[in-house]
């Protein structure tokens, strides 16, 4: 039988599928965005002393200090490393935790039974003991074989959750994995929570009768949103399902203020640069491109856009950027940033025309947003200097300097913040509650967005940690306004 | 007969009614922004020379300098004065200047006869002599009392267009400036561009017959989108419409950019302020609120935001302003600036806490935004202090600085950068096109927005003038992306 | 006899000086900033209503309400307004206003007879004031032919104060004012408040009796202080006096953060245009150039630099400034602005390459920054389109817009923010009751700076009303730092 | 014999003085910057795959592939990780490679013998190549017993440098190393290049025939230079000093331009935190205050500031940053950075308020800014969550996050940009050329500050690296100015 990950066609009882074989499919306009493998597990004091273990994961005894055995991880004894991590990342998740206080005494998920299928992380950890606190039930995989912290798999498993992930799984361990979260014992599994359509493809291909009996699928991936709405025209979806994937807080703060933050502190671990004065051109200026370029001004850098688009590229200029095409600037600048989800952005012409020193990186989930493939000739000589860092040697000595092997600089080179997945998770959670409780008939088989106003709780829930204190309308202006004194408070094509 | 400005109801046929009379009605959410008053007039180094004429207009002789009299101004000589800010204003408007060379040779507009209602201001005046340039005939009033620059009316009558406008007219003068543009010799109207939606409530009550066989209107106000809906919801919409409020090119110019400038002069314009290190709070972060508080905070205030909707606070906190209550606040500031649409958000309980020196104004077009009317008390002095600068003294010796009366601020002591009107006339003058030229059966009686392929256009008229340079979209990266060449770019739905 | 005023020859004697004969002569480096003649008088609501009377000054008969008539101004008529834009001033002024409080009870300057010579205007009326509570008498008259507002003479002298000055003097009014200053009854000054010198310096040569008595002079300007030195190089300084021109608070307030907002302010008023996007070339990035990019960046403007210091090169690099050569962005730039100093920085060549359309503006003193002279030519057209704006245009068309004549714009389509001038009054002041109080020996005839710890109180005045709370050192700390508890906290080389 | 490393007092001959010996003696006011240990080795690809050795670095076997053994490092097949770094840190320093190709031909240095005692990192190799290229023949040691990287002392005693230094020397090594320095064959240093002043003490001791005929000393820090004083008083120097500490490059860039993205950089590399919204107080508006301040500012935090100088305060003001006291602020900010060079800054009552997650770090080199023993109480536990981060945790549960343990963040969790190094090291090399090559009669035994115009030098050997093109005076524009053609540019006490 084929399937694919996130779209990607594999073989899919072969189990010696290699990961060279997963050829890069061709990526969906508006790339969904993982969630990041935290660098805080290779930072560590603890994680280096534990020696490292060949055994395949498979094969080990799995057992908490309970005598719990039903997950899969690779480390039990990583479990208080990451039971600090998840702790940490509480911290940073004040919405979420707010939510989880608020609600928890009312069990709102009593007899949901949920199949997760996400990266495991700190933050995911914080999302997944919400759940459980919330009342659900569940069992949960990695929706990539590489996002798992393998500390916070542990610390869930002590903890008693079913967990089946861990860093680096085969393909062949990767659909296992999925597979063991729909075989608990009495186990009915009565939702899914997706981030790339992984699980829900899979339940619909090999446990048809779970899945028409499911009460609804939340997912949050541009991939995921595509794939369900190709089983919907296909009339296959037998469930209402809610894409997170356009709320404002989600779109917002994963790309503009994230973004923000992470270009600087992405190109800072990489390199010794200094910001101050450097030339820059960010290829693109949607969200990323937007949060990128504001960050970098202010660090004393000159900056230039390329746009495809003009009222982008009106909002550019505006912002007092140089709006230009990639060949005017090519020969000056000194890094180079792609944000632009679209392929061959920078290709080896301008690789050509760049100068010595060049620094070269994507800020965006598309893999061939610079042409890296073109750089595997054989007069380039590739020289591995840091572990992100590749030196490309022109024969006449010029290097340009590759980040990330031209893959998304920011989820290899820095973390998103919790503050971010903080915002995602209880999106994601209130999606769940929304369509686990709805009266019968609110919700038909079909792709929702969540209502705004349930984007606005959100939002609300992530003022009290600033301090931040909301104004309520009066009734008299909530009148005079035409809105609802609690909101929705804008149309729905309001563009913040 | 009973009719109304704008919305407000006034008495139709009575000419003695005073300005008092239009008694300030419920504006409307999110009321739309009038064309400013260009302070150019003010400043003029000519305008003072020619002593005031107190002869009512309407008894005047009025020809131009060809024997052409079909219009009806204020003062023929200072048409050349006019004409200097004509060409002035031609500088700042890049997109117009460049549609109208760009299409003027294939007349696009030829055989339209334009009934034109808006503020006659130099920019406006650019908007109509490219609409004649393409082939239009037009006959052109004011759509507000006090918003016409009289020596632009001049310049355009000298060139020999049929304008019928003076700033001061009286609400009798108002609409028999109107009627004139319905009344030419052999003057069939069929398209109308308003703003506000009196010539468009007009002709349906008084020329049934033209309204019946208009083309298309095209109406940029809220209010006059208002009315629009509510002729469409009586059935008495008998032609399309187009709205061009919503454009996206439109709205953060209008606003945030517009504002982002603005505010800094007016009020400066105002006082002697210095703006570093002064606190401010700013009611409201709308498009309005974020372009005041950018550039105030980049002055060096501490800025202060109060607001309602939490998308809006939490954008506002990632911003880096502190989100309050008014009442927090209200007593350590020295500036109180608000944008909020909304009535009575700044109220005496307020005022009174208020500290010495305060200065208080509203950058929206709210007339209620600052509850002035409860200023009105016998135990506070009024003092007027410069042109628009009140100071209101409490018994204590406490006093509040007033700006513009608590109206909009900005287009009193400021003016719109006419690139901004560029941009909105531009759109303009593309509705009408496509209105004019739409093969039968495209649009309906119905009120539509203008395509974003179109507001995308505008954008790109506008970036020439920056030397921007767009990139273009390989055929395999359109692909990929699955977007035509030529935009549009991005989905209705796209926030930007 | 022949004088000079602020460094210019004239003929003393020849009361038929044109101020076409005070040609300008060579500029010092760095040359002082006079005080701004605020735009206030312009727009007020009160002056236009009194209407204009050609009576020579002079011959006029002065007297004010109380019967006092040892004054010469424009009109007393204008007392109120001028009463009213000082209470205003006062508003802004509150590090003046403070001191004149904290000691005004031990009256100081009791026994201080001052002949002050200083721009008359608003905010100098809250300083004469202050002093004349602080105990002093004076006689003061204006260091500036154009520099006075005659409206706050009116007020000044309606408060018995002996004021000599007008707007608009002829060069021999300008030293028979100085004349009176030193012809009181009974009047034996002792000390001299100078802005330029020409007080002092006439003083010398008339008054040698007087000038030999002299406790001290104070001297803000550059000018001033170079003609001081000159005076010491001669061994005719008989008094010690006290330069205030290079105080850290003077220098950073009258320079960086007041610039940072004037600049702006300058061109807005003088223009339509809008900031955003616009290319602009900043001849110089000492303070002032550094307080201006600042700002036009914050506003969206692409900022170029010019300049011959390479540390301040590589801070404007470090800012975010391309540093270039006026001839590489010539021809591409919408605005030059000249902030350097020196003589010629924007010549014929240069104008000859502008963009049509290009503004030009000086932000220094220096009257030949831009070589306006070789605009002077046959083949160029010199149009006055607004009061401070002129259109130059070439034979082609193309038009170059000049802001007020190429002289510092931001004094003459602005003004200095009486917050600026505070700091520089109380400075002013401090330095009277210092060298008024000194023990005896402690100042010999030679020029001083003011100490540092006087800087620091000047700076510690304006703190309050911005409701800045210092910390203070402990015992302990101080020791550590080996700083004295009260201060001074810097070395002077400190560079802020 | 008794001595002091940097000025603590420790006992000379005893080979088993403990690092806790070497107790924090008092920090001079304004201490120095040490070089950063920069991070690359860590992160190193290659570094990791070399086992740790315990043999004493005393007792190796020290040998290069050309038989040369003259040095003693940690372990010489660390030399092609170290030659990477030194290639990699030559491209972020472009004036010093620039000075290199400028003058390497005329080898100005050939003659000098310079013993160097300097941090041993990648930029300091780059450094001691340049002089070598130069014409000097050296000795290197290091001037600090953890900051040498190991790699590099590697890869210049591959390269035939005479080395003696490796991280974690014990106090006994320490001055063997220097020793070794002193004793090479045929050695006859006569000048020192020194960072901290323990090899210029050492010579005058150990060496006094060497010391007396030194042509002079290079020094950079501040406690260098205070024993460079102290023996100026002792009538002990014998010969010119340089003091670079002071220059204007070093000193902005060190500071201001350095720590504003460092603050960034070392705070994401400790947590996860998100900055946009926080609330951060900063302790300290100096050069490094006023750094961190802009950056945090501008990625949307709300900064606070303390100081207790009222002109720094004032700045802070007109930054847009309200100044209080640090008892006023710490209930309620996210994060504490103290900047000040002062002691108990930070103590246990602020500590005992502070809000849970409340994140505390020192961007500057004093060690007890925060009072970090008053936290080693028995009720406060700690617990080391991430290499350089510790969770300090209160009885009822409240956690505060120290970063560095109290140490400057900036150096531990961050590096120096190469550049910032260029530019330091630019300056010595130049200090070092004045003095080899100063006529006789020139400088005397006294200490120096580097004239101006070098430093003018400096700046513009850095400003190709930007392409940015300084202006040239023109002769009549020198002359007007009354400036040399070729600087300096300014005078000494300009404040920049």
């Amino acid at each position: 039988m084929d399937m694919s990950i996130n779209g990607k066609e594999v073989s899919f009882t072969s189990s010696d599928a290699s990961n060279e074989k997963i050829t890069a499919a061709k990526m969906p306009y508006k790339s969904y965005r993982p969630r990041s493998v935290s660098t805080c597990s290779t930072d560590s004091c603890s994680s280096a002393s534990l020696s490292e273990d060949d055994t395949p994961v498979r094969s080990k005894k799995q057992e908490n200090s309970s005598g719990f055995s039903d997950f899969c991880i690779k480390d039990i004894r990583l479990k208080d490393f990451g039971r600090r991590e998840i702790e940490f990342a509480e911290q940073e998740m004040p919405g979420l935790m707010s939510l989880r206080k608020q609600v928890m005494e009312n069990k709102p998920l009593r007899g949901a039974k949920i199949i997760g299928c996400t990266p495991i992380t700190a933050p995911t950890a914080v999302l997944i003991e919400t759940l459980s606190a919330l009342g659900a039930e569940l069992r949960w995989c990695a929706c990539n074989i590489y996002s798992t912290q393998n500390e916070v798999g542990a610390a869930l498993a002590e903890a008693g959750f079913p967990i089946f992930a861990w860093r680096g799984e085969s393909v062949d361990d990767f659909w296992w994995c999925i597979e063991k979260c729909f075989e608990g014992k009495n186990w009915k599994p009565n939702m899914i929570l997706d981030d790339g359509g992984d699980a829900t493809n899979f339940c619909q291909a090999k446990y048809p009768s779970v899945f028409k009996n499911l009460i609804g699928i939340v997912e949050e991936s541009t991939t995921g949103i595509h794939r369900l709405y190709k089983l919907l025209k296909a009339e296959k979806l037998l469930m209402p399902a809610i894409n997170i994937n356009n709320c404002v807080t989600k779109t917002k703060f994963d790309n503009r203020y994230s973004c923000r933050e992470s270009v600087i502190v992405s190109l800072k671990k990489c390199t010794d640069l200094m910001f101050g004065a450097k030339q820059i051109v960010l290829c693109g200026y949607g969200e990323v491109g937007k949060g990128c370029c504001q960050s970098l001004k202010g660090l004393g850098c000159i900056v230039y856009v390329t746009e495809i688009d003009p009222i982008c590229a009106l909002q550019a200029c505006m912002d007092g950027f140089k709006v230009v095409k990639l060949n005017e600037v090519i020969r000056q600048v000194d890094i180079v940033i792609t944000a632009t989800g679209n392929k061959n952005v920078v290709i080896r012409e301008h690789m050509d025309k760049m100068k010595s020193g060049c620094i070269v990186c994507c800020m965006s989930y598309c893999h061939n947003e610079i042409d890296v493939a073109a750089l595997r000739t054989p007069e380039l000589k590739w020289e591995k200097v840091r572990s992100q860092v590749d030196h490309i040697r022109w024969p006449d000595g010029k290097t340009m300097i590759l980040l990330a092997g031209g893959h998304h600089v920011n989820y290899t080179c820095s973390s998103i913040p919790s503050f971010v997945t903080s915002i995602t998770g209880t999106t994601q959670i209130l999606a769940l509650m929304e369509l686990f409780n709805a009266p019968i008939g609110r919700y038909k088989s079909d792709v929702y967005l969540l209502p705004k106003k349930m984007d606005e709780y959100v939002a609300s829930l992530h003022l009290a940690t600033f301090d931040a204190h909301l104004t309520e309308l009066s009734d008299e202006q909530a009148k005079y306004m035409g809105l609802p004194k609690n909101g929705p408070f804008k149309p729905n094509h309001y563009r913040y």
